[in-house]
């Protein structure tokens, strides 16, 4: 790439989360950047998109190579505003994050973060989402910059193939040195959730979710099992959610007999 | 199985639509039913879960083998709160609509209808969404009656694999008999999409998304051609999003050197 690539950064923290200010950092020091980020937190917003109310777009600051945004609308409301209303062409990359806490397994489904990069690759946007293993706002997120600038002028260099995006995920180091990049697969896990109940002023009751994340998978392919042996992950996800090994089974269900 | 089964139903048009009206219907010639279903419509807001507000769920209706409540949260909220809080067991089968409008191809990672049918296929819980390709409020459900409730009687008889759930789409019979049941793929597909602008009275700009479909994909084994050709479309969707194919190229950019 002769001159210096387009990338846009979006999260689900919210444009005030200490994460995006470690990625928006990175991302200066390979391309020309713009933001456009939720104005407050959407974490749990998975693929969301605003329908039923106006969305808002906020200038925050503009100078050479770098503009800055938020919006009221989720996640994947930001790509759509970043594309089409910001920026007015496909971006060269999109980033997400860095997220406050884990998105490795099926996190992903609920995450806002990897919303906006699974909305990116539907777009053909090569689209990274980058997430770090501590849900605390005042997370120390220094140790994540060399593996973030080396995993994007990897994708920036190779492209990705179409319909595929990355959930990298990046352990702590309290203790331990990070051993490496793995490749992985999604780990098979669950949450063990229930809600908690309260009861209101007015004696109504009402529910909170609350809930332990549980591996299910003890394969080391995965990237629960990176994250526990203080690898990064990089999981390739695909928007093609057909489950194509079992088409054959359901044809023998003879549905038309 | 010997006694009726327990089937939980939600949707994302909320509890007032006709769509959900239809397949409680077909529902309680087969089982007992449990409702749990937003109290106002949730279309687009594909695997939002509610973190930072309280939920609350609202007898509606108790009888001899049927139950339905509404609640203020979001489809999956309504899958999670149906099953924790309501029901209090796994329930034997989670049906999800019928949507007043098509979830095929891609329109699976926006859509509440399909975000509550894959938190089913997570929690372990066999699980089927159904769509009409209609997005009229007073869409006529009544050809589906017997799609739904054969489909239903198979994935009862055989289950589903671990992980797996059915995105099953109905055509329009307007002129055109529908020709059968057709298992297929997800098909490649991109909305063309723009926002309005519009001007609201303090003279602030406000932003409206509107798109149109586009199947780019002109295979015989995808959804979108199977609803063209006037068949119903059962695709097997799953929550594993790992590109396992990309595994191994990405392994190839040696990360680590």
């Amino acid at each position: 790439m002769n001159k210096r690539p387009l990338i846009l950064i979006t999260n689900d923290d919210g444009i005030q989360a200490l994460g995006i200010r470690t990625l928006i950092k990175v991302m200066r020091q390979i391309g020309e950047v713009v933001v456009v980020a939720p104005d407050s937190p959407m974490s749990g917003m998975g693929h969301a998109i605003t329908i039923s109310n106006p969305l808002r777009v906020n200038l925050i600051k503009k100078e050479e190579g770098y503009e800055e945004y938020s919006c009221n609308g989720t996640p994947v409301d930001a790509v759509k505003l970043g594309e089409k209303v910001v920026v007015g062409r496909k971006p060269d990359l999109l980033v997400s994050g860095i997220n406050h806490g884990s998105n490795s397994s099926i996190n992903i489904l609920y995450s806002g973060t990897m919303g906006a990069v699974i909305e990116g690759a539907i777009s053909g946007i090569p689209s990274i989402g980058f997430s770090l293993l501590d849900y605390s706002p005042e997370a120390d997120f220094s140790h994540t910059e060399e593996y973030i600038k080396k995993i994007t002028l990897k994708v920036l260099e190779n492209g990705l193939p179409e319909g595929v995006c990355l959930n990298v995920n990046i352990p702590l180091v309290n203790g331990y040195d990070i051993r490496g990049i793995k490749v992985c697969r999604q780990a098979k896990a669950a949450w063990e959730e229930d809600f908690d109940v309260h009861t209101d002023p007015h004696q109504r009751k009402f529910y909170w979710l609350h809930g332990e994340f549980k591996n299910l998978d003890d394969a080391v392919d995965t990237d629960e099992w990176a994250l526990e042996n203080h690898y990064v992950s990089v999981t390739p996800v695909k928007i093609d959610l057909t489950d194509h090994q079992s088409i054959t089974q359901l044809k023998n269900w003879e549905f038309n007999n």
